[in-house]
């Protein structure tokens, strides 16, 4: 059975445990093995700094042994995925891991940016060369977070979903669905 | 001379274009060549979702091919690095990459993170279990950024210099130290 690593800022939310308890048995259902970041069970070391060193090697050692992400790209604290998240989307991308993921906010990345960090409306600026309120650039390629993630899932010739409307982030309907597609018992045209 | 991939939300600043060719210079004064992202350089293509991807796989094309990457990890629109950095960070450290990083903001992650989605003051809370305003857990590690970020160049060997004091995105004077360093011509304990 494949392997996936459940990547996602599902680790911080209060229902952990649960949340990942219920992915790794939708896995099940589909014919996966779910494997979940590790940030809870890793034995505190003397210092808080080397546990959450120690975290980190747990959790790329899991993406090291798996052999499909999917990752939970719904934005966190901000326009974007979890940053956490993003680093092991890429780092499983430079393994040649098959990435995945799905986001349940359907807003584009452009509108997402302009609400977190525009000024004014964003009609109002120049299309082409949309700004934040400290003048930095807001991408505009019709994407569904920053290029770099859509790009890497896009080229590694993995599926990312989103949202026909906006729901929690630990709302699993989307995640089951990708399971469905990648058991291969239907086929989608999202990607 | 290695090639060193120059990761940074800096494609997003006003002076994206000088900051790119401050840093190339600075890579070559410590014999190094500088690879600036190619955002602004790849043509248009016939939709923006298509120049979008064809950006992404142009800059991981140029991680591919650098033996170096140093990212500009000053937290960027919240309270973490730039997600597009981070992924590139990732992808860098699958590709078996030296990565390094430096940030022009002090403050510890738990701190910013508060600041950025906590409620209250973080003494009121349970050392432990801190939460944001959502409930979403915040990690409590002593460590500059999400523990996936410290944790990869860590493991890698690399260095993540911190600022003394904030100065502004695009200060250049840590990423110089980090070139001094790399360039073997002084010793650093930041490791």
């Amino acid at each position: 059975m494949k392997r996936i690593y459940l990547a996602g800022p599902d680790v911080f939310f209060s229902n952990a445990g649960e949340i990942g308890n219920q992915k790794k048995r939708l896995c099940q259902r589909y014919g996966f093995i779910g494997l979940f970041p590790l940030d809870g069970e890793v034995a505190a070391q003397t210092c808080a700094r080397d546990t959450g060193l120690a975290i980190s090697l747990a959790n790329e050692a899991l993406i090291r042994e798996c052999d499909i992400v999917v990752a939970n790209l719904t934005p966190f604290r901000g326009a974007s995925a979890d940053v956490g998240t993003v680093y092991e989307l890429g780092l499983a991308r430079g393994l040649g891991k098959h990435i995945h993921g799905y986001s349940n906010d359907p807003a584009l990345y452009t509108q997402r940016v302009f609400d977190h960090a525009g000024t004014g409306t964003i009609n109002e600026q120049t299309a082409g060369d949309l700004r934040d309120k400290n003048g930095f650039k807001i991408e505009e390629f019709d994407l569904h977070d920053n290029l770099m993630i859509d790009g890497g899932i896009h080229a590694s010739g993995g599926y990312f979903l989103t949202a026909d409307a906006p729901t929690l982030s630990d709302d699993l309907a989307l995640f089951e669905r990708l399971l469905i597609i990648l058991s291969g018992t239907c086929s989608d045209n999202a990607n």
